[in-house]
């Protein structure tokens, strides 16, 4: 359950539709997530969230799919199981394969193991890293 | 400081220069950073790290680079500034640009506040995405 | 589920009930939350809980809304499902309109992306911030 | 040390300045902090960023102060250094008093330890909180 | 639902298969749990996890309770759901009692108070533990 | 720099000096680290800390050794790094040799890498283990 009710595009008002039909528009889907839905909630949030989310996931020096990829490392780290499932289905949209998959999901483990030990050993940055 | 002494080369046993000769070669260095001579005051630490190390960043369905990025985008989650050092300049060194870096820091940021969003809107995942 | 028991009313002992009577009291409600239930099978964790618990959130320099809306920041911010739902429920009933919700929201979700750029980028603090 | 150069005003190009004039004017100082002067270095994020937090930081049904402690609160809870230390002494230019601090933080540590009792106790949202 | 397909044993592959039975063997136990079924999708991130944490966990200047207290302290903290209930469970079977699981959870909760109030009042560390 | 001025003892007033006292008393030391100094400020949050935190890391179920390493591994896991110095000093003080500091090391690592892999690979609990 939401904190709040989802707005479906037939009440949604023209503001939120707008929304709705640029993220259906530039994702080639007929529908929007949930998220999208709660978050239409506060049309300023909805506005601001994907004008921003679209400029940043567009392509550039790093490609789409290695974008998704940043997206479910950083989802995972925080612990946002809403957010695992929406990117990694949308990373498997982008061409993410199994093995891929595979090879993210050890880099973000071996990661936030020598961020511990790092972190617990208290390691003093090298001179040459400052 | 950190919370043991550092174990410079010299003064380390066989078993731990075995594998200070292994990350110098591997990585084509003349030297190991901190990290390293940290947790080498435990060697079935050093050895079981390095080894899972070398063999995760390696070369796969994914490249070294994009890899490094991952590395940062947890190490930035997991806010260990040791971690975010020592592979921005890995990130660098296998060809990060500067273009890449912003974009990276655009993504984590974006992911940690919809991350927010999701998780505090209590946002259910669609039956599409289960 | 709960890792224990929850202890309900009728079978608590008289040091539980006491507690249990306190908080209904307090709160102006005639049940206490699973929370309280579950670690209610400790009894000196449940009372020392609820004794810091009713000291922090009452009112003084800052409102009791205020420290709702803090204490969903947190909630948010550490992952924790069961917090962000009591806690969301309880700041209604303190008067948090929809506005407010929305306005929370945004908040958490803004800083959680510039806690993130701050840490990629290891800004220095200025020195007139020190 | 900044992972990037600090770009400092008179070097900047007329996008960033206008951004720092902005910043300037809008909070009535005459210079920008070190974030700022970080990110600038990508000038979509400064000035992305920056729109971004005016709007959300704005007066509404939250008003600036309480706005600040939330942002504390989140940073705290993130774990970011120089984003506490910036905005405490925000907090500060806006009202907040000693009393106002002290209980901010004593709700910062109150919902982060009950934040892992109920995660640690597996405790399940109760049937009239969903 | 997995991010993959959990794989039993009796599809499983031999190199699968091999750790299975040591797993199983180890422990005394005549199944997997599903962790161990949904990376069997990787056999090498399968092979070096259960080669590492047999390593890890095994008797040594701390005893395996312990290490599994510390386990859950450190799921907690993450909010890894998963992680909770499955080291809570093998704690038990390691001989952890509710007095110990209270006292554990009081730790944990304690803990995650003090850091907060330490990080939020910029506690320098002080000269004689540096 | 903390956020705050630290208390010293010769300043303080009898309510702080009150509980420095019993810290020292209890400790068995002859001064109280910056933490209580800093938080001394809030006469309240100073009192209230302490004796909850007297009462829990008592010798109970748990012996006050492995209670101080739980709180490393909570710290650690928070990123905390005045509460990393401090605790690991104090459990030095309670007999932590270096080999049970190395294993703590490498449990934290180890828990951290497959509390990311279970959220990542999105696993079910166990039927059992509910």
């Amino acid at each position: 359950m939401a904190a709040v009710k989802l707005i479906e595009y037939e009440e949604a008002s023209p503001e939120v539709r707008a929304v709705y039909d640029d993220i259906m528009t530039t994702r080639k889907v007929d529908t929007v997530n949930n998220f999208w839905k709660a978050i239409a909630n506060d049309p300023a949030t909805l506005r601001r969230t994907w004008e921003s989310l679209k400029q940043i996931m567009q392509p550039g020096a790093l490609d789409p799919l290695t974008k998704e990829l940043l997206y479910i490392a950083v989802s995972v780290s925080n612990g946002c199981g809403y957010c695992i499932a929406s990117h990694t289905a949308a990373a498997r949209k982008r061409g993410m394969t199994d093995e891929m998959f595979h090879e993210l999901m050890a880099v973000i483990g071996m990661a936030s193991e020598t961020n511990r030990l790092a972190t617990g050993y208290q390691v003093e940055i090298d001179a040459g890293l400052r």
